[in-house]
């Protein structure tokens, strides 16, 4: 069924008549329904055109619902089985059993910083480190990332440390870069519905980490993930951040019950942002905690050596101290929701180094 | 029809087929509608019992969506005519082709600041008089009224100047008061679902002006309302005073498309209050004319003669020549949608006077 | 500091001398700070009067931040050890290192239905069985709950099962009868700010466990909780339990974020309601466990041992077996985060069982 | 300055020093406020770095509070008089005494309709015709627009009838063909901070019209505003089109209160567009009305003259009729506002005609 009409408790039998003509006349089939108090309409057909139409406006129609849900191949109805995305020689896994372990600085700033954060996560853990080279920033006179040095400089830390490289595309140029030198091409919040970008990275063969908008609801999320699985590219992981609300205590609010109500409707892996979903360092480490205990598939956390000197984002970045010490409580709490952190890179990244 | 319950696109025969036996063992009557996609299932029958139920756990079933609208004495389907109530022996009128305008200060802090600003307002054309007796305040240790005494200095005011009073009553104890001073029982935003308080306002013989709450969706602030025309009080109006979003640029956002949507379900008139919907007094007349030309049954608005030494709401307070300068404005707007500010009483007033 | 003033950038000298004037005039102290691109002006003195003044409105000025905190015994500044509140006699605490584990139905529907819901509560590691005898429903129509009988079956329970009753009040009738019968005041979310409640509740000698309202700040549930305290009831728990926002996969959306928040400016304990803060079975298990990660002092979940047949909010009941297993993996949670579930009742529950 | 931090109640002498030398070691000048309750120390130095640091971190510190405004061009402070864009040769003007009138329908779908709603909207007396030629969907599967087809129908619209054309861009290569073929280049509320794409807009040199973001503040409007501006390109004209919130009787909630606070902070135009900021054909003219009435610079509305068969946006979608009944409204309120609709352009299009 593709909607639903609703009509009025004193809506004529006449009333009702047009309606259904009206439907019919559509190209759809109409099913009344007659209620006690009112009478509803069901309308089936092709969902497709479904959006034509002038219902509401017709005598007697109290409201029109719109039923169907328009994503497929992000649905479970599709695909039943989780969606589990590997990176071939390396233990790092998004999805299934696994929980991914993201971390890194909120920008790339020098080699030196860069590889000194991703030490100490690979040391602590970590399988994918994330950086910003490419800073989607509100204010134009912000730092706006060190772009292709940086995307080099992480290049440089997957040889050396063998973590898997997770960096933002804010556009078609800076996707080219970005799929050539990451792992996981990120799609951020405010681009969440930037559709050329988002077709454009259907056409990768890099996985895409797509992050909920602030805004976003489940269906607008999932149909934007949507837009990237119908370009071909079925390697999708979203990640909640944090909505917009009135409540100022954080920057966002962090809606972790759309990891379990992604994870019903959806094969598509989850993984939750407390950094940004929170943006004060003091509550990065109990949602991290919580987060996990939800039953997400990963989180991202920004970690920094040196926070108070970040070219962007030090309040909520935490030390690497902290870092640890998260990493050390949420591998408590993984085998409680049948998850594991994979340890087995961090023996090949000491070897390495 | 009560509800609806959507099938997942896989869901099975046998699946669709005890939905139905599930919907029957509750006493209800199925309406199972194949799609080309998914089935969906209406349910009819006595919707007060329509919460009961259990059906979105049952195997095959993607969603539940509820369809009537619960609130019958409020609705239009109910009573097709306006609600107008009016003030024998006055021109002051709630509904109809009249604008009512309400206009006093937050807080009623003396004979003389009451009757200066009364007499200010009166000269400009309000017909009805507002001031706080009973304030209910963020923080305990505010200024919280001044109880009865301002409501006996109201009383002198509508002896000496004509106007209708409106005043708020927090709690059954000041209600009582409220109701033998004022001509119109207030319930505060706070206190829209004070489901006791309601109860009490539906028992009184005054008229209600029922604010929306600060989250309040239209139906929440419909059935408020009709937990106090379900007690036989039918002399109710409504009122718009902003609702709590992210915005920060004013104290909260005015939703002034309430306005139509309201006149589109409900036969109760529908004021709107600019002064707490933005917080700000260089934005109170704008949207005082705004909510004029949305077509709004009334305003109400905070003028101070000092505002700068006013005990609470200084700052979104106008004064009263910005007061008479609105009252010049939506004057002029008022006729564009078939409404009129009764003059009458301006004149009785000066008379007195 | 009281309240901060910021000029425009082109403000001249002279106005920023007048704010200063006006500021002295007030009876504050001004401390105006040259920037280099904008002055500032610190206000400092009496904050009760801070509300006071019209400084927005002045020539010149940009903006008017207000700074101070109003809350008081709230705050950890004149408190900073936790809260702790004990039950003589019992093992049940809400505060300190242990996890308070509320459970039962939304209402208590008969004798029977309340026994073999608190039975099996009390079995699986229970403190504190919830049921509402006083139900603020959104519809008049709606079933309103069983009064003062189902006070009487609660305390009942608690001689037969040792489990401490926390039910709601709704007015200061109910109130009454409410802390003669229970062991615990619950304010609910609709009342947060229904200040003649609040402190009468103030006034019990009962604890008080005061639940957020739809769209409170954190400032405003910390004041609320200040108006039971300022009245000498010191004892005061708060609890999350979902906030209004545009998401709609949920009925509310659950904001943990607010925990670590309270715990960092607040004395008082906080728990966490899943059920009402997501709406949905098949998302309580998932949130308990996040809320315990995430530091809370306990959690409140409904639980129904035939949620089809429930009165009023059956499709977010969990059934036993599901509390259970909730019990299972939140205590596993709870030592990571310095924890533990009391177990010594349940020995009694037995032994009296 | 640029922020202030706050200290907590008990901060010791030592910590408050700390702070000061923290700040002065990150290159700031501290200045300290004691109060009567606590100290707040403001910063004042380069603000372009003032995100760095760490302050709510140290010990005794309650709160940091951010102070200055990262806009500059679209600030007063830069330009005081209004932004006013005209299209030379024609009457069309945004801003300044002008009262804007944009119409069409959502998405160009043939010549024929698209000249049908021209000659009706132009024929009424609007000044602009809008028309989607790129349209941002939510789902991948609905209708995308009809592209550069659609640019050359609007182009000829302009030949013959006099009106001036806006339609949207959503990425550089439809900006660039937006730019060749339109008069005004629309950004929609989904790229609002897609930045990549603010910046190839402040390199074009025709007007660019700048939609909210759904969940935009009014900083974060300006400064994207800002991002258009930094590169050179100053006609730039803002749109209110409804934000989202809980409120589900319009698909959005239209922000008319930001009105005046952009007119008091920027010199920039702002229209207001009350088909997207409802949703609901029935509500576009009283939101019309209240939009002219706030004092809005314009207005954009979507206009089908068969809406029933629109292949996109028809619920919304107001008749002809309604349009020429909405004008002749707004054109009586405009004068109450000191704005005329300029009418000249249609004796024009007669003649051409």
């Amino acid at each position: 069924m593709a909607m639903l009409v609703v009509m009025k408790a004193q809506a004529t039998e006449a009333e009702i008549a047009a309606v259904c003509a009206h439907i019919e006349q559509l190209g759809y089939k109409p099913h009344p329904m007659p209620g006690t108090q009112r009478t509803a309409v069901g309308i089936t057909g092709n969902q497709g055109e479904a959006e034509r139409g002038n219902l509401e406006e017709l005598p007697g129609v109290a409201e029109v619902i719109r039923v169907s849900k328009p994503y497929k191949l992000a649905s479970r109805d599709v695909k039943s089985e989780n969606t589990v995305i590997t990176f071939p020689g390396t233990d790092a896994v998004i999805g299934g059993t696994s929980l991914a372990v993201v971390a890194g600085p909120c920008s790339i700033e020098s080699r030196e910083q860069a590889f000194a954060i991703a030490e100490q996560v690979a040391a602590s853990g970590a399988q994918f480190f994330r950086g910003g080279a490419f800073k989607p920033r509100t204010s134009p006179y912000a730092f706006q990332g060190m772009g292709l040095d940086a995307l080099r400089i992480m290049a440089e830390i997957r040889s050396a440390l063998g973590l898997r490289i997770i960096t933002e595309a804010i556009d078609n140029e800076s996707l080219e870069m970005v799929e050539q030198y990451a792992d996981v091409i990120q799609i951020g919040a405010r681009n969440m519905q930037n559709f050329s970008l988002l077709k454009r990275a259907g056409r990768s063969r890099k996985p895409v980490l797509l992050k909920r908008g602030m805004s976003a609801t489940l269906d607008e999320f999932l149909m934007a993930a949507e837009y990237i699985l119908s370009e071909g590219n079925y390697q999708v992981a979203l990640c909640e951040r944090g909505v917009r609300t009135f409540a100022d205590h954080t920057r966002n609010t962090l809606d972790l019950s759309i990891v379990p109500a992604v994870q019903r409707l959806s094969h598509l892996p989850i993984l939750v942002d407390p950094s940004h979903g929170t943006g004060k360092r003091n509550k990065v480490l109990p949602l991290a905690r919580a987060a996990v205990a939800v039953g997400a598939d990963g989180i991202l956390v920004e970690v920094h050596h040196q926070p108070e000197k970040a070219l962007s984002d030090g309040p909520q970045s935490i030390y690497p101290e902290q870092f640890a010490e998260m990493m050390d409580q949420i591998e408590q709490i993984a085998p409680i929701v049948h998850r594991r952190v994979p340890r087995g890179i961090q023996v090949a990244a000491t070897v390495e180094g």
